[in-house]
């Protein structure tokens, strides 16, 4: 394990202050200048080196014969080159000092045995120089907070806190409008590819020590050192959540890995044993894979199964209900107190049941602040699930029924979206508790917006709220059995910071 | 059962030519005025009389002190009255010949006892009047090809193919906006309260016969008349499906239903029983029962359980092959001649077993035409799946590199998006065999849009494509066995024009 994230092989190559960029050019078309443009619209602020063999200037920078005539070996190569003349810019970036890189190219192991063939020739290429890289046949690494995305598909979104490492590409490149919607965003995305060099098990450990990383989300089709990657998890989640969806358990996933990267799958009951033993919570779905890392990420431990459901419409609550008793939770009894503080604030036709069903929305100040403040003090319950009907169906019809002028209206509705969404917030940072929403409607309106944005997952269901529940109950449960294990072991965690950094593993 | 549509006591209540509008005033903030301001922004083009005891003018209708007042005894009485006052409005509704109504007020059956009381005396006085009413305690009726809506939620998107009765009132007036976001619309939708009068059957019934519903999706918390839900249900299903999410299966489902709607719910085993015995699909969630209503609705019957994948990133189709094996699909290999088909269009790296993956997009022809084209005609496969991740991503990449105008730019896309959605929806027209698609990325983008809106299901998860694809093969057998029953019974279908009636039930 490292004890620190400067020693990991990943490091320059998340983190390089200059690149050297084999494969851009510019004719647009071409994968390569697609994604040196997708760095430039970023904001890349280090040093872009493109390297082509007859053009003077590449998308605006000076570019390169070869790497031999750079100023400075750079921190990193990245290669989008055809197949063949991979090896051999491999080696020349070895001959000019340069430690790091990125394959792109496919064409490798994943082709078949003469690609298998030319994958080996550029590993022993690289060990030769000591050179760590990511690939062959991925897309490498998106660190949003450098600003640094060398992916076909721009970035989109602020920086966040999920790492991801991902025997597919795609789902580095593809994920940032998914999980921009959804409410997060990377810290950092990496894609391993045929994982010659480094693999998903060096990026788990990566991840464990990045300080921007809340939670490690895994896309595998198949590990190859399964007991590293138990060792290295088994040391991460005590003190980091990771969560895993793993697709080669069933058959028709175990081939479809098999084409896409080579590697070798095997039966679920093999990985769920391996999961479970080291705390790693495993989704089905990329879906439930990025749901569960907002929950595990955001939500502080719960101190119980008992949840409150909050909600002004009778049928949403009744279908939460349904979903979070089969997902084994259980709906706890409001206590007298509780009801006799929430009889001054609700309607006549309310019930104080549990859901508490306030039946039509008497005033949103009440909905998003009175009535869950009285609800989260609740000593019978650990966790609050929230039903959000945007108010903005309404407000906004009675702003346009006012007269008022469209530039006023949009003003009264971003005070009013604002004071409701700061309201609520303090309530989420005031109790210790879960607090979690579902809607039916887009997470893009005012308000769910803006508390996706402050860290509050709200699910588009309240199944999928169920099960990331679920999976926050099972981890903190499971994370102190793997944390007890360690703590009579080898293995010391020390806080650094407000980030707690794994060390001297 | 009902012989034609006319003959439903629901068909004036869908249908009105002229609405009696009790409890809508000029104070925006009442319900009844929210209410009433939905069917004006929709356009409705019948009469509306609100009834008022003091205003001259509601929301600019001539207002009318009493219904016994009004020019005509109208086709239906909508009531958003306090509890106390309803029965007396029934009773006037009654002696100024008003036959159908929608009591909106709640404090009946729902809030107790005394509640329980004021009903019976409410359903007296419309059986003593031959008046047949939804609710109290509900939302009542939408129905867009009417331009009627008269729910507290303006409604979203055009008319569509969804007829959905609830037992949730918030299920009617909350999801235009969320059947709009997933490429449905309602034909009609009809929320029953507390089912005084008229029940789920009787709006089941109705739905079967309506010529602009292709599949009833039911929101159930407990059915109080079993035999006959099983009957109607019966001679539906073989030609239109049913979809039913029933939440009172779990111990807080039935819960929480007891204190919405006061309805009486049974164990999970005793629905699933009947809803099996009658061929009506079970959908877990509100996801579910729209996502199997689309493919249920749109889909033709597939010939058997074998899916080809296409795709354009390894990972997705990896993911999208472990989802249809688990949910029981055979991914077969392609045959020969369909290899060889591929082979001229495919990139070099492109892998030509199941998931059919191009591992980039070559040209977007070729995967929007070209290759769905050879795929569809494969001998050995029932089904196509597709990935879709919107070339617009690139397209808008590339143009903004051309230098074009903003105006050019606009209308290059518009042709690009355009001539590609309409090639694959070519496809879909042309060969017999379901088509579905799924996307990580947003519902609204381009293509993928415009094949929503032609009627091509498309999903945010491949999971959820697969459930709605099992819950499509399921109802196919489900359907022929419950089919072959009716055929030697006594219940006999006809055609009628292009839509199947049942007649003579």
């Amino acid at each position: 394990m490292i004890t620190s994230i400067n020693s990991s092989p990943l490091y320059k190559i998340v983190n390089p202050q200059s690149i050297a960029f084999f494969g851009a050019s510019n004719n647009f078309s071409r994968m390569g200048s697609i994604m040196l443009s997708s760095v430039q619209a970023l904001g890349y602020e280090g040093a872009i080196y493109p390297i082509h063999p007859s053009e003077k200037t590449v998308r605006g920078y000076k570019a390169f014969k070869s790497v031999m005539d750079l100023p400075e070996p750079a921190d990193l190569a990245v290669m989008v080159l055809p197949t063949d003349i991979v090896t051999d810019a491999m080696r020349q970036c070895g001959e000019r000092g340069i430690k790091h890189a990125i394959v792109v190219s496919g064409g490798f192991k994943e082709s078949g045995s003469a690609g298998a063939e030319l994958q080996k020739e550029l590993e022993a290429v690289a060990d030769n120089y000591g050179i760590r890289f990511l690939g062959p046949n991925c897309l490498g690494v998106a660190n949003p907070h450098l600003k640094l995305n060398p992916t076909p598909i721009p970035a989109e979104g602020p920086p966040g806190f999920v790492g991801l490492a991902s025997q597919s590409g795609s789902f580095i490149t593809q994920m940032f409008n998914y999980l921009y919607r959804h409410g997060m965003g990377f810290s950092t995305a990496l894609s391993v590819g045929n994982e010659a060099n480094i693999d998903i098990v060096d990026c788990m450990e990566y991840l464990g020590v990045c300080p921007h990383t809340r939670v490690i989300s895994l896309y595998i089709e198949g590990i190859n050192r399964g007991r590293e990657f138990i060792e290295t998890a088994k040391a991460i989640t005590p003190h980091k959540p990771i969560v895993a969806l793993y697709v080669g358990g069933s058959e028709a996933g175990k081939k479809a890995g098999m084409s896409h990267t080579g590697s070798m799958a095997g039966p679920d009951e093999v990985y769920d044993g391996m999961f479970r033993q080291c705390g790693v919570m495993r989704a089905k779905t990329l879906s439930e894979l990025f749901d569960f890392s907002f929950a595990l990420a955001s939500l502080p431990k719960p101190s119980g199964k008992r949840v409150i459901i909050q909600t002004n419409s009778g049928g949403p609550g009744a279908a939460a209900a349904d979903s979070i008793g089969r997902a084994g939770f259980e709906l706890p009894i409001l206590s007298q107190s509780t009801i006799e503080k929430l009889r001054k604030v609700i309607p006549r036709t309310a019930s104080t049941d549990n859901p508490v069903d306030m039946t039509f929305s008497k005033s949103p100040m009440d909905d998003f602040y009175e009535i869950p403040n009285i609800l989260l003090q609740e000593e019978n319950a650990d966790m609050l699930l929230i039903y959000f009907i945007s108010p903005a169906v309404f407000f906004e019809r009675v702003l346009a029924d006012s007269g008022l002028s469209a530039d006023r209206m949009a003003e009264e509705s971003k005070k009013f979206y604002d004071t409701h969404a700061h309201a609520f917030f303090s309530l989420v940072q005031k109790y210790k508790k879960p607090v979690i929403g579902y809607t039916y409607r887009s997470l893009q309106e005012p308000i769910v917006r803006d508390l996706l944005d402050r860290g509050v997952p709200i699910y588009k269901d309240p199944e999928r709220a169920a099960r990331a529940m679920a999976a926050l109950v099972e981890y903190h449960t499971i994370k102190d059995k793997v944390s007890e294990k360690r703590i009579s072991g080898r293995i010391i965690f020390e806080e650094a910071g407000s980030e707690k950094r794994a060390s001297a593993l």
